[in-house]
């Protein structure tokens, strides 16, 4: 069985590695197809290291995938051998306290693919848990499929913020997740979103999406902008999906009086946070961390016409160029939004 | 100035009233281009009464109106004359609790137009708060701009059922309020939304609608259909919008565990409520009374790719004609969404 | 290992059981110390079964337990033997839907103890999850502990009434349920609780606690009679605890504009639900069944001066007196709350 | 008529100013009894501004206060000449989105005593609207009537925290903002409130108050010490109420998974936001202006056994010592909470 593994910081390579075993009650065995290519794999490659999480063995990489299914184990129902599928490569210890309020994503003890020392699915099998296995409909490709993961990240986003249908939104960055952001606040019920980028091809990558409305940062401001466009009164979820410090600058007073800022970047360093501008919109606002209970509904949105995933993909590597991939990404194109290798 | 008044039960004519004075501070004075009939008026009129309102004395009628504002009161900033526009017909005592706590629909001081003692819009011109009155954008018509009204019941619905993105609705009934919820609900986030009805014609009227799905309620149960078709786990919202008793039998049962059942319908007696059904299932039930704050959301959503009303205009009648639009009402032809009458 | 067993409707006796084996990894053993009877535990004596659960084999009784931790199973950490302990008697299956949501009550595959074919805890010792096993303060008692079990049921209540601090409550029926969902209220947030019964004794027993307001329902309306203490504005949330059906005629009428009703108790039988009613009022609902995540606030709360559990206790039977005890919940005495048997 | 008026920075007396006239419709005449310092009016008094309020002309200063309704304009109907009261500082447009929405509190155009340019209360006499005099029960003196304003903003910071019944709640400084939202935290439904200062004097201002347990700030991290008491969970709810720059930095790992934060104390500069940390933990945040829909609840709640407001009046000056009032407030003695003065 071949994967990806990054032995140490910079030293990565295709290795033969132990077969999976069978699975087990309650676990499904996954032929992988498609895994999309993530900034953490690349950072994990990069640096070694993520903030706490430190690469101190090998570790195969890879995150966003999806597969088919070739064998069950006992007590599965809703999956057969021969089904497509998406896989959420977060799993929490059931017993835990986080898991039974509904939060799992933020238990502590949660196993996390590519994600120090738990093995990622950039290899031929892996055995996964059957409630965090999707299947998916007929017209959703593998590549799609893949695509669930950042996509989840969006719907997350787009759930915490708590749209109410019609709102109008506004989100600062179009980078990966900001699209991702985009599609799933559009799909899930804002009727307009603003989003701006310093980064005029960042931008045109949602070119002729309905409802999306591009803003180029370097030449107006994003809140006053929605401002001239909703008669003074601004957007109600505004998403910070940049990440970059100066983006904070203005974040403050973006929201309508009574508005929501959903944080979905991930700054390295603390940033100046304007508490009294905030306090005087009564501005709330909400964190994302990856995401739960999500997944199924990402499906069934990128399954109908609301959202097309496909058009995401920027390039597609065979396993064997699963290197050129990682320095492909590198590269840092702005056209690029995702990157994938195929099994 | 010509109104449509209802003098008493059974007693309808186009006459002339009394113009209206110029606007207060605050208001503005509209003439009205396109009213919808909504079966409250017709009822007016055949019945006299709905529940504890009674027609004592001559009313005009019409709730759903559309129209140019023509001049402008004292402090009024975001109207200008010339401006199309939509009113929401509903105006709460602002020193009211109600309106304190953001849900002044149910104010018990409430004026709504055409709701005795209070006259309606089925007339050339009227005195309207700029604070309920919204500018059409260009890319929606009169008739559109009337059926903002009904459809903000749906969205109203829709708001209340707190859609998260990628959501499966169900809705029961496909009657006019029916459709609305359905637009709004998809439009609102839902990434589905199963619909019955017991005749066939009502859903043939979303025909081509994609992610609206046809339930002929003659021949599936609405509840079983949906869990077929999400892996036995059910709609997470549903709607009741036929306020037909028989139709109460099977809702309780309906929605997911944990979802969330919204009253839209409004059954005349008291209908039979399977609590314990509901209490296993962990549901949660909202109702629907009117709207609150969502006019403006109806407007930018009919705006956009997400919603098309005009598609549910019937019939347009000329004023000289409003009669024959009510008896037309009266056949109560299946295919019949919206009929509407332009002054 | 002593257990009092229902062989089948109408025949209990205390028999020797096969001892419990050793606690798996993730659960603990327990001797029991006491356990509280409940109207369930009764009914599968007297009835053989409660809607779908029908007693088809024997079954141990009882829900409602407190006793000391003797034996822990691997990878348990916050709880060691000598810790006194109560336990909550439903327990998911971790895979499920219904857990990953954060509503794990609903969860179809739950398994509560005496709700056939699941043992229950009147018996010597028992083996449970240490993640549904908490740990006593020094200053509850067992009697406390065993309580803790119904307190859940009005602190769940409590939870989704979303009470915020100085609402005014109202609860109908002050049987067990309605006392703890009392306690819950005012210990919750609500500035005054307003309980009825048509048994004055039943009132009585909440005599001297602050806050708590006896309403003699056979001789005044209990939403009017807040209305007539809060400007005619009436009970941002109402709790039905009795299940009577005569006493949902005047629920629906009886919160705020814009307040809640809270479904607690469990009528057999559909009941009339006047909708219109709740619809002008802008009523929301919400349904109890058991509880979730509320074991340890509950306990925190019993520990605090806010609630005083023990004055509930009515009598206390030994084990060899169990049948009494059953007897006993028999008689109905209305001013029994619980009875309990100590092992 | 009398009244305190600041002319400009630093300068501020006791004048003869024009008497009110007669309330208009829907108002109230109200005779002051006592009136609350607040830290705005000393800050308006010794620096002439706050942030984008300046003081351009004569200003009345005051805002808390309590009085006597002396006489009704038309249309009020829940007030008469004799009631004791208190009165919300602070009243919006009743036409702006954001009333209609439900937080008014944060409507840009709302008028509120004693920031420029609007008079305070400060005076014999004032005209207010009714609907924002709320009527003092007989067990309230005038001393809490006026303390009901600080009160407010606690429980608003406890409402926006969305406690559940027995939630840990932990709060970060004990000044006055602090104690208040301790009080409205405990008394809306914590089971226990953490709080921390680095000034042992203001912690023990809570002494003998159940369930408020004091953390020194300089010898314990008040996260640690919670999940050291919650087996490693940390409090559902964080406040943080002292504006402190240094508070900041443990701030945002004090919740427990899926806990909130929220930000009452106002920092001047932009503090220092750790988001990644935020993140992690799924942490939401609301934050505080002033307050909405909260009087009527924080006077029922002060009117029970759950609140006592009255020890936290530090001293009482008569209106003719109102200036040394302010400079005893100047000295900051740490055991000072509230100064009230009385007309």
């Amino acid at each position: 069985m071949r994967a990806l593994v990054l032995q140490e910081k910079n030293r990565m390579a295709i290795e033969e590695v132990e077969p999976v075993s069978t699975p087990g009650p309650g676990e499904v065995r996954v032929a992988m197809h498609t895994v999309g290519i993530c900034a953490s794999d690349v950072h994990y490659w990069t640096d070694g290291k993520i903030g706490p999480f430190v690469v101190e063995a090998p570790m195969v990489l890879g995150h966003e995938g999806a597969g088919t299914v070739v064998e069950i184990g006992e007590g599965v129902s809703h999956l057969a051998p021969g089904d497509r599928v998406a896989m959420e490569p977060g799993v929490p210890d059931p017993a835990s306290r986080a898991v039974k309020e509904g939060h799992y994503n933020v238990d502590p003890a949660v196993q996390f693919w590519a994600t120090p020392p738990v093995h990622g699915c950039l290899t031929d099998e892996v055995i996964h848990p059957a409630s965090y296995t999707f299947k998916l409909p007929e017209n959703l490709s593998f590549a799609e499929g893949a695509l669930i993961e950042p996509f989840s990240v969006g719907m997350f986003a787009a759930t915490k913020a708590g749209i109410k249908p019609g709102d109008v939104a506004a989100i600062v960055g179009s980078g990966t997740i900001g699209i991702m952001t985009a599609l799933a606040a559009r799909a899930g019920g804002a009727s307009r979103v603003y989003i701006s980028d310093v980064q005029p091809e960042k931008l045109a990558l949602l070119d002729g999406l309905e409802g999306i409305i591009p803003v180029d940062a370097t030449q107006e401001d994003l809140g006053e902008r929605v401002r001239s466009e909703t008669d003074g009164w601004g957007p109600q979820v505004v998403f910070e999906a940049s990440g970059a410090t100066p983006a904070y600058k203005s974040l403050w007073s973006t929201p309508a009086p009574g508005g929501r800022i959903v944080l979905v970047g991930m700054p390295i360093e603390p940033v100046p946070f304007d508490i009294a501008t905030a306090q005087s919109r009564g501005v709330s606002l909400e964190t994302v961390f990856r995401y739960a209970n999500v997944y199924q509904k990402a499906i069934d949105l990128a399954a109908s016409d609301a959202v097309d995933l496909s058009r995401f993909v920027s390039e597609t590597f065979t396993f064997d160029n699963s290197v050129q991939a990682f320095e492909r990404f590198l590269e840092g194109r702005p056209t690029d939004v995702k990157l994938q290798i195929t099994l």
